[in-house]
């Protein structure tokens, strides 16, 4: 079972990486699903039902969200319906979508979880016990169960890791926005990356134009955050293989498409 | 001129990982300059003037630190003689030590800066202006001027990358313990990496025994992080190449030593 | 039905205060109930069983805690069994210790809930629908529901205020060591302060050393800060009247005694 | 000299409130200065110059800022040339208008600062030594020195009141929207308060509409906040009286308006 995991689409140039590079590592990885976080697909901030059809339509089997998740309010209009859409687990009872859902792959069925952690984050509900229930549970009905843990500090994130290992089959990080070079096989089998990285702008701070992002860092000034419609994009993902009977982490390996690492 | 960057050293594993591969890198590499950031290397908590000493001895050219610059008291007694010590720069008016030292890297001249961010860490000053002035006086001595920028959010850290572009030879962050995988040359010719990870434990949460980082997150009751003393280890580093005249970067290169990445 | 509620004891100083005042409080208002915020009562950093056993014997019905709790690690020996006092509610499944606790007052009984706000603290548990569940339990044995929300931000602590209308019969803020001069009654009936302020040393900063506290503003190193053993002392409370049937509140008045307000 | 500052007036009902009883204040008190904060007098957020205008109109001599000084882009069209303007002094340097000013209030001048706190806030300037030398420099020209130091946690205020006691004439609060009941006067003769409240809605959530911000608090979804246009409101300030050679604080007195404090 090999699964492609691709971080936080930004924006148009985000989405037209998917485009233009999903086919491509389709073709080269033949991986049997795909996730997406798709948290700032829309203009940077949150998802609408166009954005979520098209991303479905490239290619993804699942768009997992983040903090940005109500950013846009269209997602109000469809995230009940969206099967292939999962939100944070740990927003608040009566939170509408759902935060862990299942699709089929093949013959087998795949788990996704999204959570958001809460260090250096707004309040929300323990990730710790409610992850480990859902994928507690997910493990009774496949062997495959994957997490996005949408995260900022690194202690949080490897603290989560190290919770799922033996549990989960990967625990991937996203929203800082960057990827990180942990990948890894944790010694009881969970596939880890403290952070996948972004898809979108490269030119850019975490694919905004850097100049409103300075602006703000050294003036103090208000200054309206952008994603810059040209220029270079990335792409940032991960492959991970997993054992086909028990769901264990066979390998995970990081991949980045950009002017400095061509495809 | 090349310089070696090492992270984050993590009490006595960080400190075996650099007596045993250090003279290695140094072999393989040829390194001109070695910079290691200390700010963990007592037991995890700031420095002592012995390890201090050892870092020197094992080969290091200049220590940085961080926000944990003054967690362990002997530091005072060293700070203002110790010649091959930077602490951030951006501490107020009248702090001891300095946040801007030079050496001597054959016949040229080395700068490193270290400085501290302040999104989701402690108030200090405005590290922008600080390390551009800072950078700035350093390139009329030499064009060869290191960033340490310890900081915890990618934001801040791009931002400081394309502020210093075209004036630093090189901006790497420190802090969150994890490597990133965006090394890169800006446009300006500035390397650029957003945290060159940690050296120390390798099985643990940022360097500390996992048991007690995951018990406060789970239980919320206070837990003491130690450093785990036995168990498998890491060595995060880079490794730069500056153009011998501009000072401008060539290339900027990963290293990570552990068992999954054996040297 | 009277209740005196007296806010976060810091050390000796404020145990002092207890023992001067809470007799002659007792003596001119004539409770039916006494609560006291005991947090920082171990040298400003949790409580022991002594000093427990002691502000009973002083005149407290109930023992209310915070952020604090744990800080002093003898808290563990006995908050299973001391059925005078509450931890915060919102703590993990697990916590040792109770957030809500009864006692008798008169022929009434009085609940107590304590609870921790999130915003600008540690994470722990949604407070609002916890200590909603926990009110409108307690309200079907007793009219009379007390609620210490232990809060930083004065936004949090107004919505809980809000959020209770109408079922608590108080909702007193604790945390910032410094009393408010909001005490009102909601239109649904219930008493809100949003802190009632600290009970301990007057020359000082939240009750804590003020030259340790002002170095480690001015000159960002570390300071130890200690609650200082001489000096004016201060004293906070509030009483609040309940209706005897309704338990909804009749008046809420500040009580604060120091050399600026003798008693 | 007797001055009359009062807190954050929040959108229309708070000028209201400053329409109404401003000048029955000014009867009843006979202030020689008044000083206003109006950082959420535009719809909660920011300044335009027409509510400067009305503001001064209304009996200001000075109006003072705070986190939200920028929430309102007109600020920038009058920021430079607004002489009863004060802006929070800790800004990075380059910031348009004024940190500190100067007015006359019959025969004497006053000064008056502004300035924002760190912690629980966004990075600014350290507020300590650019306070102390403006007060400093300040009183070379005037022994009238009233400070406005903006800032959510009380331990930084009441740090600031420390620092200045004996130098400024009076250190008072604003940002937290709740008056505090902890005015004094320090040893050295500064008058102090932590926070002198907010003028506007009086059943709302720090002025803001109260079921928008528990909807925030209970859902965690986005949710706008504006500021109620009917209802009762609410006025707070204090009271001070200075020396007239020295400049030192005499008296300060808390002033509450609303329907449980009538005028
Ligand atoms: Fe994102
Ligand atoms: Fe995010
Ligand atoms: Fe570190
Ligand atoms: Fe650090
Ligand atoms: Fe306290
Ligand atoms: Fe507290
Ligand atoms: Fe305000
Ligand atoms: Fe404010």
């Amino acid at each position: 079972m090999k699964i492609l995991f691709i971080g936080d689409v930004v924006g148009s140039p985000g989405r037209e990486m998917i485009d233009e590079y999903l086919p491509k590592l389709k073709e080269r990885h033949e991986p049997d699903a795909v996730i997406v976080n798709g948290e700032n697909a829309a203009s940077g901030r949150g998802i609408t039902q166009k954005i979520y059809d098209q991303l479905i339509q490239a290619g993804a089997d699942m768009i997992t969200l983040g903090n940005h998740t109500w950013d846009n309010k269209d997602l109000f209009n469809f995230v009940d319906k969206a099967d292939q859409l999962v939100r944070p687990l740990n927003y608040p009872k009566g939170t509408p979508g759902k935060g862990i859902r299942f699709f089929q792959a093949g013959s087998a069925e795949v788990a996704v979880v999204n959570a958001l952690g809460r260090t250096f984050m707004n309040p929300v509900d323990d990730p710790f016990p409610a992850v480990r229930q859902a994928v507690t549970e997910a493990k009774r009905q496949t062997p495959f169960v994957f997490v996005d843990f949408h995260a900022e500090a690194t202690s949080e994130k490897q603290a989560m890791g190290w919770y799922l290992d033996g549990k989960a089959s990967a625990v991937v990080g996203t929203h800082t926005h960057v990827q990180t070079a942990d990948n890894r096989i944790l010694p009881g089998g969970t596939a880890y990356l403290s952070d996948v990285g972004m898809t979108g702008p490269y030119d850019a701070i975490l694919g905004m134009e850097k100049e409103a992002v300075l602006k703000r860092f050294i003036t103090g000034l208000p200054s309206r955050f952008e994603v810059p419609k040209t220029g270079r994009a990335i792409l940032s993902g991960c492959l991970i293989t997993l054992d086909r009977k028990s769901g264990n982490a066979l390998s995970i390996d990081r991949i980045l498409i950009n002017e400095d690492h061509p495809f």
